[in-house]
């Protein structure tokens, strides 16, 4: 049962408003909607400003039409998926950068600003915001938000929530809220903003941030360790962390994983379980890097070659190019349910293990890689979709990694959010009175269940929601 | 009007639960409490355990009893006065240590320890909690919590919020509800720890925390500065700050405030604004310091002197010491509404000069110290309480630089948190739709006003909040 969205026309110019199919259907899911899962929004809005933004909430909150924010479409857990039709709220051409204050530290954007942009945008001033995601230059800040996103330099420097300062927010009935401070710190009210960031436009639609930014480190080294198995290099990266070695990106890609990656980029990779790092620092940099070099030494690794200069470069475009990379590698096979499962460092070598013998077990390709430093695993069991049980073997191999992820301690998501793809864990990793805790705050800033509905909240407790 | 608090009786075992007037007076207020504005509790408990702490919010949220949860009473703010009487809940019993983590770097812990304990559990391990108030060795990680505290190493580490993993909370009705996780990082569903972090136990009541430590790093330098004017010292530390100085603390006394410091410490401070330094690092800190040291050259610094051992210590209790040390200064003088603003560094040599300013216009000592690379100013206006015309111009500078620092796009308080105190400045720093949201979620939390009533929320906008 489409819904009528004509009201758009009455609430923005005839360029911010499309019900044709073109557009429809690439507002349909995301990167990591299979094809059989995409729900087309029944039209496709573009707001140019904050205004904009809170009347089309507020029109559609009026007339109980769905509203789903879309930014890039570089999300993998169906995030951006308007699940219930009506209109999908494309937010790419608020993409201004309001304000640099290098002074302060601090960047204003919109929503639909690339994480590249902003970080260009900062650079002549020495400065960068650090926990970007690996997709940060085809990915918009406001997806970033979010998902609460983070990225390889997260080990050192924290999340994206950790990095916004103040948010301006529009709620479901077109209320415009200013949440957080551009002080430092604050303990004014309660923390609206983080609330808002990683809710996947659930709450409210982000419409500018606020940013603190970082100073560029005076020195940069990257390098690469590589290991007889994969247990070792685990075991050497929980140790690295666990002895407070200060990496600013510590991420492994197991043997299969480099393969992978040499096949889509061209690299060439060793044949074994391989280590990427960077070190950031001020002073002292190979006290560190020879800090972590005894560590990998006494976990038996095999080489550790620290690069001059770019040598690092055509490597880290690897590894960012890596889930394009799974998609081309053993065609039709394709990652089922793929994850960013993430536990307590002690834990990561175990389940790490726990992940490739289960692959083992069902004779299916696990490849495993990610951001190690903070015990996060992303793996992708790789299965023929036509084949119904690689298909089914995929879905229990990834089931069974998240609940082992949440036995551990740890979450069924480390930045990719919910969306549509982790919501049956929620109650697992939460418990019943938790969720029903936020369930309680979205029907109260969101009682028509008008902003992105069918994300985070589990499929059967509430069709509203 | 009394509540009747006998159903504790059939809650709680005799010795957790006293209707004395004692007890009752020592939990109506806190330091921060000025004696006419004290209200005593109908009742004091004291539970021990997460099914205690459940079992009388339960049994109060049926009779409409408030229930104020209490710590340390070393708030500022008023944020533990049982403003509408009822249940003072004491968690100070609740004071284990519940497991170490040396591994994973985590601590487990019940809300009435206090932070110095927290400290030396860990101490053996090579870990500290960084974030911790001035007060910490009396104040307890359950008050540290519900303000979202900070302290003297925030400025290189972070508030509380930042450290804290993973909560059990006890929402107004008795629901246990656990929040965060774990790991490291997290994008799972909404994050209701930081909405219960800061919330001043007017959500929920905390009973179990886990924090993430830091290594203590290898290298502790401490020192001090001394300037010729405020205005140098204050420029000299937003430059500081604006060329990404590694510092781990940056404190400013103004003249009167290293007068008040000798006054009651013994210590013999120069006669001068001084800054009090530390630094710390695993490498290279003399390179840190010399950078330091050239920007507070370039801003006229006297001296610069850092410490050889243990030369710091006497000075860092003195600057512990400042609050009691306000109170003995010039009796019966004291702090007419002290107060904790936080401005972007850019703006904070201007918010040190206009409260300086406003103390000289109305022949007023206006002593400003605080964590100054935060642009965090703890000002207090000295007033005789007993003279009507003091403390009226008292409260005018307090209000006029609380007004100045939101103006400057600032906070009215960056880590006492609202209590009653800055009740009335929530909308202005805010906004009424954003205060309007924070009220939803407390409406749909704690319908009843439970939980610490006549908190956060300004004071005529609804009785029951």
């Amino acid at each position: 049962m489409p819904h009528d969205c004509t009201f758009l026309a009455d609430t923005l110019d005839e360029e911010q408003v499309s019900l044709g199919d073109d557009d429809r259907d690439s507002h349909a899911g995301d990167w990591g909607t299979p094809e059989e899962d995409r729900v087309r929004p029944d039209a496709v809005c573009w707001p140019e400003s904050t205004a904009d933004v809170s009347a089309v909430l507020a029109a559609a909150n009026d007339r109980d039409v769905p509203v789903t924010p879309y930014a890039a479409g570089t999300g993998i857990e169906g995030n951006a998926l308007p699940a219930r039709g009506g209109v999908s709220m494309d937010l790419t051409r608020m993409d201004r950068v309001l304000d640099v204050r290098p002074e302060d530290f601090q960047i204003d954007v919109e929503p639909g600003v690339l994480g590249g942009t902003l970080n260009d945008a900062v650079a002549e001033h020495g400065l960068f915001l650090p926990p970007l995601p690996q997709s940060a230059d085809i990915s918009t800040i406001g997806g970033m938000i979010a998902t609460d996103a983070s990225g390889a330099k997260t080990v050192k420097y924290g999340e994206v929530h950790d990095w916004v300062l103040e948010l301006e927010a529009v709620l479901a009935d077109g209320t415009v809220i200013e949440t957080g401070s551009k002080a430092k710190k604050t303990s004014s009210g309660y923390n609206l903003k983080d609330v808002l960031v990683g809710s996947e436009g659930t709450l409210g639609v982000v419409t500018r941030a606020t940013f603190e930014l970082e100073r560029q480190p005076e020195q940069i080294r990257g390098g690469r360790a590589v290991f007889a198995t994969l247990d070792d290099a685990a075991t050497a990266i929980a140790a690295t962390m666990q002895a407070g070695c200060d990496v600013a990106t510590i991420e492994l890609l197991d043997q299969v994983s480099t393969k992978i990656a040499d096949a889509y980029s061209g690299t060439d990779l060793p044949d074994a379980p391989t280590v990427f790092l960077e070190f950031h620092a001020n002073h002292g940099i190979d006290a560190e890097i020879e800090a972590c070099r005894e560590i990998f030494d006494e976990h038996g690794v095999e080489r550790f070659e620290m690069a001059a200069g770019t040598e690092m470069d055509e490597l880290w475009a690897a590894r960012r190019d890596l889930a394009n990379a799974l998609l081309a590698y053993d065609p039709p096979r394709r990652p089922a349910k793929p994850g960013d499962v993430t536990v307590p460092i002690s834990q990561y070598p175990d389940l790490v293990r726990y992940a490739k013998t289960l692959g083992e077990e069902h004779v299916l390709d696990v490849p495993c890689f990610g951001h190690a430093g903070d015990g996060n695993v992303h793996y992708n069991v790789l299965v023929d979709p036509n084949d119904p049980e690689e298909l089914e073997a995929g879905r229990e191999i990834s089931d069974a990694v998240v609940e082992r992820a949440i036995e551990m301690g740890g979450t069924s998501t480390g930045e990719h959010g919910v969306g549509r793809g982790k919501r049956s864990y929620m109650i697992a990793e939460h418990g019943e009175g938790t969720v029903d805790a936020m369930r309680a705050i979205k029907r109260t800033l969101d009682p028509n269940a008008t902003l992105n509905p069918g994300k985070i909240f589990p499929a059967a407790d509430d069709e509203r929601l």
